[in-house]
């Protein structure tokens, strides 16, 4: 009787554990939250949560172990808004502004003379060259350090002309939880952009989850120096590295030292890194996001000054890879958006 | 009586239970593991083990978040033995040794004709310049994919010629358990070689645990060509960028973008990196590996050719950096030692 009993017992420990385990298996089965909640049910999410799944699920014909998972990702346009003007040459206008006073010849000269009288769409339209020389005239001749502490103030002070917030509000709400995603599945997430590598480290972590050593980034030459007790890595006024078309293949195999197997893009300086990444062996994957959406933020490719898409958007519908069309395939563009 | 010998059952497994968890907790603590078995009992082995316990015990005045946890080491000579001439001369000289019935011209010419005749000792002495010659005769005009491949086969069949074991054999034990004791506690370990980081990336993930995206060292420009379905780095003949000296700190924040906190060195190029690490705020490690075994090894600091110890062994006299004295404070010195 009492070894019946305990027979019994146990039996019933067993079914109760078992019951326990279906409701739990089933509860987080049907209750798992969507890991992209902000990109719209359809084929665009589809194609980046199916890529994710099959690289990542044990015995996947395209399994691919965790340290080959680097994903890399455009800044500019890509995870956050570039337009009307990209965020860093607002900033460099902001130090010329700063610094006019102590150099007077900059009234009389270009591209200085337009950022002292704010004349926005003239350096939009100037280009990369224009933004070479604000960076440069605005970035030397002080300390990583200094550059820093002047990056992060201006970050916390200024304000996108149209939303009135803060930049780093303005980053795309689905590519933060891509990142999420990716990371959640084993993978690395890098910013490789045409933008100074300094001026992103200075927020990154803290908005993207992304540490300053997978930030890579234009950046001007630097000199060590020390006096007694004290170093400083000092910016020089030289190009060091211009982080955009064909250097992004370069300073992926420089950093990285191997080919990722995703990357995000939207303009022609991607077109590179992404036929970089999408010509090595194995599963591949590569997108762009295709700015859309001109009441939610704005509508721009081939003829835009600032995110120029025109060959990487052609070159995209003739290899297949994934145009995101923002207004179609994002709910929520960003974090303030409800 | 019934309810009675099941109170007692619960009891008793909770005894049991207790027991278990105590006997466990005490043989744990009895029979931690050395994490340093190679590293003699000594100042020096004290020093670094209590920085580690210092930054990374929660509540100490000296705790370092994890993201700060940058640890960075030299290679040649600090990993990895770097006598009678660095290893990676070794394989240029096999490189040029195989191309040169295409390039005839070599046999009249300096540093080719010694790396064909096999005068080590000429090439140990004519130091960087003559590397980076034969380095760039040898190393260009290639894929990436296609360097990687040679280097692999290199490093498979070369035997080392005092030791005619593999140059991957030759890696510091003690070096080898600080690496992975670092990790444990959190830190993400570096390399930050004057070395060719397309070279160390080949075999630093099986070897040190190192993935290649924390290989930093020196680099060849490299070009991006994309033709249909192919596309390639090619290695050019030509300088990218030469990481030693004053180039260390420069690397190390464009790479990482943050101020290590702990350093290894063995040779006045890694002088800078040590003096970059030592001045930040916060508690700092910095240490020179001093080659003074000379039955073991080899015996070698002011007057060598190769891994020239100098200023970098007066300044770490005069700030109180850590000095290994490889023959008293390591008790072994590579894993095929016993």
């Amino acid at each position: 009787m009492k070894e019946n009993s305990g027979r019994r017992g146990r039996v019933l420990t067993l079914c109760w554990l078992l019951l326990c385990w279906t409701l739990a298996a089933n509860a987080s089965a049907s209750t798992a939250p969507d890991p992209l909640p902000s990109w719209a049910d359809g084929p665009a999410k589809t194609a980046v949560t199916g890529f994710v799944q099959r690289v990542t699920s044990p015995g996947s014909k395209d399994f691919v172990p965790v340290p080959e998972r680097i994903a890399v990702f455009d800044h500019d346009g890509t995870l956050w808004a570039e337009q009307p003007i990209y965020p860093q040459m607002v900033f460099a206008i902001q130090r010329v502004r700063t610094l006019a006073p102590r150099f007077p010849g900059w009234r009389h000269k270009q591209p200085f003379r337009a950022a002292i009288e704010g004349d926005l769409s003239s350096l939009a339209r100037s280009g990369s060259s224009a933004l070479m020389q604000l960076t440069m005239a605005t970035h030397a001749g002080m300390t990583t350090e200094q550059f820093d502490r002047i990056a992060s103030d201006w970050m916390v002070s200024a304000r996108h002309p149209r939303f009135r917030r803060p930049y780093t509000d303005l980053v795309y709400q689905p590519m933060l939880e891509l990142l999420a995603h990716l990371r959640t599945h084993g993978f690395k997430t890098w910013i490789v952009s045409g933008g100074g590598a300094d001026f992103i480290r200075v927020w990154a972590e803290r908005v993207y989850g992304i540490p300053p050593e997978q930030v890579i980034g234009s950046t001007l030459k630097t000199k060590f120096e020390i006096s007694g007790n004290r170093s400083a890595l000092i910016h020089l006024p030289e190009i060091d590295f211009i982080d955009n078309h064909a250097g992004k293949p370069v300073a992926i195999q420089r950093t990285i030292g191997r080919r990722p197997i995703l990357a995000f893009g939207n303009s022609d300086g991607d077109l590179p890194m992404l036929q970089w990444i999408t010509t090595g062996p194995g599963p591949r994957f590569a997108a762009l996001i295709h700015h859309t959406d001109a009441r939610r933020e704005w509508a721009y490719d081939r003829e835009s000054p600032v995110g120029q898409l025109d060959l990487a958007l052609r070159e995209a519908l003739r290899r297949g890879w994934l145009v995101v069309d923002m207004r179609q395939d994002w709910k929520r563009l960003f974090p303030f958006d409800h």
